[in-house]
């Protein structure tokens, strides 16, 4: 039995299920050729307007399945090739023009961690568990890994997590800032449907921007007079009449995405 | 009527009110050319050591006026010349040399929320309301806006308050890094007041060089050598023999800016 | 009496020891060279583990020795010299390659609180306290101890701890990130002894691999396709074998390494 990934799709919410059953949803490779699929997929559908990513069977993921490390990263450049497939999927993810939110129960650690990391937020029940325990293994995170997981954590807590290795709960993982919020353990599916229900009534032309600009202005480089100039381009869309109309007449806005 | 911004001075203490009545201090074209000349003013001023901005009324501000969007913001170019006077107005106070407080009470949303980011701390009442609900205007935030935010609250909640468009309080608005501290309801001014005492304490010339120092390591390029020598010129200064001398003498320092 | 500081090793872990009796471990030159000494010492120990950062007597450090500032910093030229002694062992400190543990008790201000941050992880006890009052000396952070600051704490959090200038106590540190976590005041001895020994569990060449990783991904320049396949590396460790192993036994691992 090997990992896989698959969309269902409910009105404009994809949910991408990770799944490996018996291994609490671990990644080996068909799981990471099932995910970057579905994250292909969900980018290419401009009707959607959130997308979920989740585990089945009450657990998020506890990361990489070590039972592939004899046989697909024993040497660096196998390592390498492996890492690469992971990284390009991460990417994809992070990049992926719809919001996405990871709905995170049970274990979410090393590279299921770095998976949560690439989605834009993340929530968690409070059994959750979390950490990236790899110098336990004798390994260290990958770099496009560990940048994802510095620049939500910062030094301090990526230090902390790294050298010390230890799986941790909720709510160190939410001072933190490794998940937006917590929610009872049974309370999952209506804060998810709750956080899908408020992105989803944003304009989404406007949450493709704004997560275009959070990428831009991490780099520190001067803004541009042309970067300036294409950030009031949303001021030219229907939605926007649609929007400030709609806040003038007190009723609510309907959006089209154009 | 429109919205204006006034200056009061009291002692070396400059407080900058926001006022549009009757609409909670939402930002007109008037009151952002009131904000202009009042920070103009109080930067023009070296006798100052503390600069307040607070808005009349119980309330900070919920934002853009939304009846002007019509007239002011109907196309991108004309979005965008209304941008450049909001955000060089925010950067204008966001460089000004003495130290800024915002004091909030009430929502503090929007542009507002960006004007109080553009201060150098921010104090907060327990009712206070925060967010950036822009896209269900159909909007996305200006990048320079955008900036402000991102470089207080950092990915994770950028992310969150401008995909979910929530209106929130005192408390997560704290953990977001929002905002420096709350207080009760009615604690607003004895902390202010606390606040500035401790501020006008310092020297200020110190104030001055850190608010630059700060702005300077936000950059990751390398300190220059002639950067690193300039940080040390403040033991040139009568203030520095002052500071010590009243240390080892268990007094307090008396420092006049030179 | 002059300060000094001491390295005393216990199995793989090196504990350096502020000490400057009667000042309660303020900085004076002496200690100053001390601990480069201390520092340059256990950077060129390969066999060690974790380096413990502390200082006898029930304090960490509460600053720099104000009775040096007329005789050694009375000039910027000599301030300079002397700040330079400073940040070169500060430097040296945040680039040892083994993973670092600050342990504080009692004031850590200043330029002692510049020191921990120095460090890879903060512990401190409840009664320990925290600041930056050096406006109330009439002068500023330098530069290079004013990053270490921001890279930690951020912009928000740096501003107020160097305009307001107080003295706070250890859940406002912990709010701020200064520290990682807060233990009862007589906790911190059994939980120094955890943190080491989780340190130690993991292989050493991925903590020190993931330290000079840290610093990488701080810099926002594009990884090199050389960085990335650098970070591959350890999978050709002798120390990976065992890792991988020892999980799929469900066993300890015994790192050796390399």
């Amino acid at each position: 039995m090997a990992g896989h990934a698959t969309v269902r799709r409910d009105d404009d919410v994809a949910t991408l299920w990770l799944s490996n059953p018996g291994r609490l949803n671990a990644f080996d490779k068909p799981q990471w050729h099932g995910l970057a699929a579905a994250v292909a997929a969900v980018t290419a559908d401009p009707s959607l307007r959130v997308v979920v990513l989740r585990g089945e069977g009450g657990a998020f993921s506890p990361g990489a399945d070590i039972s592939e490390f004899e046989s697909e990263r024993d040497t660096p450049e196998r390592a390498q090739a492996y890492g690469e497939l992971m990284d390009a999927t991460m990417e994809a993810l992070r990049d992926c023009p719809h919001p996405t939110v990871a709905a995170i129960d049970g274990p979410c650690c090393g590279i299921g961690l770095a998976v949560a990391l690439a989605c834009d937020l993340r929530i968690c029940t409070r059994r959750s568990r979390f950490g990236v325990p790899v110098s336990r293994l004798g390994i260290s995170m990958a770099l496009p890994e560990l940048k994802l997981l510095f620049d939500v954590a910062g030094r301090t807590a990526t230090l902390e997590i790294l050298l010390e290795g230890r799986v941790f709960g909720a709510d160190l993982a939410h001072h933190m800032r490794l998940v937006n919020r917590i929610v009872a353990d049974d309370g999952l599916e209506a804060e998810l449907a709750a956080t899908c229900t408020r992105i989803a009534e944003g304009a989404p032309l406007a949450a493709r921007w704004h997560k275009a600009f959070v990428r831009r202005v991490a780099d520190p480089a001067p803004l541009s007079a042309a970067e300036i100039a294409e950030c009031y381009r949303c001021f030219a869309t229907e939605d926007y009449r649609e929007g400030y109309r709609a806040f003038l007449d007190k009723r609510k806005p309907v959006f089209r995405g154009r």
